[in-house]
């Protein structure tokens, strides 16, 4: 009889962008571990509707994590990603580094809600995103760029968090690339650096593929058509910007 | 020659309002650890506007913790919470416990965002506060208490994460009575939690102390003012709810 193929241990689930789920699956990518992954809208949608009785794990919104292993479940990104790094070694040693290392990832967390808005809740009005472009998110950037530059982004032993900085910004540019020349302005280590981590071929891979299947959307929905209307309009008035 | 008095060891610099820095204090309150706090709406300004360079950690907003015994410093809610609960016997064994205590306090951070509107971003207009009071907060209850009914919250062992669903919902319920029968119909156990933990005699004290300094304020400013505005429109058109 032969044997039952070995399973994939962890499924992650989330919407079929790379948003706040590619925060985890980069992290497989990277170390070229296998990660099964649902995407199905419709699936996911049942599932935050359900009682929290009947949920796997009681949650308002995915991503959610499957430990095939266990049987247990997770959600929230930055719990899942604290769960997964250890076996990715990719968990830096020390109470200090690991506390930092989670600054960075709450940072990046609270970039992605600025930047869609808290997940839609509003739309960008054009003194807002002005504001944001051109403060705020400098800002943001150079709080990282100071992160990297004092050696918490970039040692030599990668971290969730290095990766996490990567998912922010080399995602942002890639499908908003009209961002990348403000972050090269503000944040040149971190451009440098989503470079270097990005090149890793089995991660480069992976973003391939998720582009292939998602394209350039970026956080998707309203929000992401608003995000591109301001884009459009700042290149209307500043070309080379 | 006396010898130097034992300097605390930690420093806490939170805006002066338990709301978001209250998930750091009441860990050093329920072990009766001591812990310095600053809350000179000034003095924090004016650090969160400094160039990152000259930031003892480069950040956007407060809480952050200064750690004496290193001289390192951090921000992030959630990260200072890593950092401090070994110590203080608050973190639980395990990865999987672990990362469900993050997964919680991750929740309880969302919940603090929508009630404040993501940091006072759009005021509350009466239709989005219905929907919320009614659906959004008992979906975000729900999920405590079967977090609760699971084990996951109030477990023998207290951990970080009990700690921070006594300061999300024992604060609010402080702050905002009016919101009490909501978590009573929709977590009776979340509160009976809430009621346990803050029983304990050296965070009741702590939160006595905190009452007298800042009285109920919530989380501050214009947002709210518009909560408050919100609270009492619910009570005149529904005197018992």
């Amino acid at each position: 009889m032969p044997s039952t193929p070995a399973k994939t241990r962890y499924e992650l689930t989330y919407w079929p962008i790379p948003f706040r789920g590619c925060f985890v699956s980069y992290l497989f990518a990277y170390r070229n571990e296998p990660l099964d992954e649902r995407d199905d809208y419709e699936e996911i949608s049942d599932a935050q509707e359900l009682p929290t009785r009947r949920q796997a794990i009681p949650f308002v919104g995915p991503p959610t994590l499957l430990d095939r292993e266990t049987g247990q479940s997770l959600s929230q990104m930055p719990a899942i990603v604290l769960y997964v790094s250890p076996d990715l070694n990719l968990l830096p040693d020390g109470p200090f580094a690991q506390a930092t290392a989670m600054k960075i990832l709450m940072d990046c967390n609270d970039v992605l809600m600025e930047i869609c808005r808290y997940n839609g809740s509003m739309m960008w009005e054009r003194d807002d995103w002005i504001a944001f472009r051109s403060e705020r998110l400098p800002r943001w950037m150079q709080v990282f760029e100071e992160m990297l530059r004092r050696g918490h982004v970039g040692a030599e032993h990668v971290s969730y968090s290095d990766i996490a900085v990567y998912a922010l910004f080399g995602n942002m540019i890639r499908c908003l690339p009209e961002l990348e020349p403000v972050l090269l302005q503000h944040a040149p280590g971190v451009h440098a650096h989503c470079k270097r981590i990005g090149a890793k071929a089995s991660l480069a891979a992976f973003v391939a593929d998720q582009e292939n299947d998602y394209g350039v959307t970026y956080c998707g929905g309203q929000i992401e058509e608003s995000i591109r209307r301001m884009l459009a309009l700042d290149s209307a008035i500043t070309p080379n910007r």
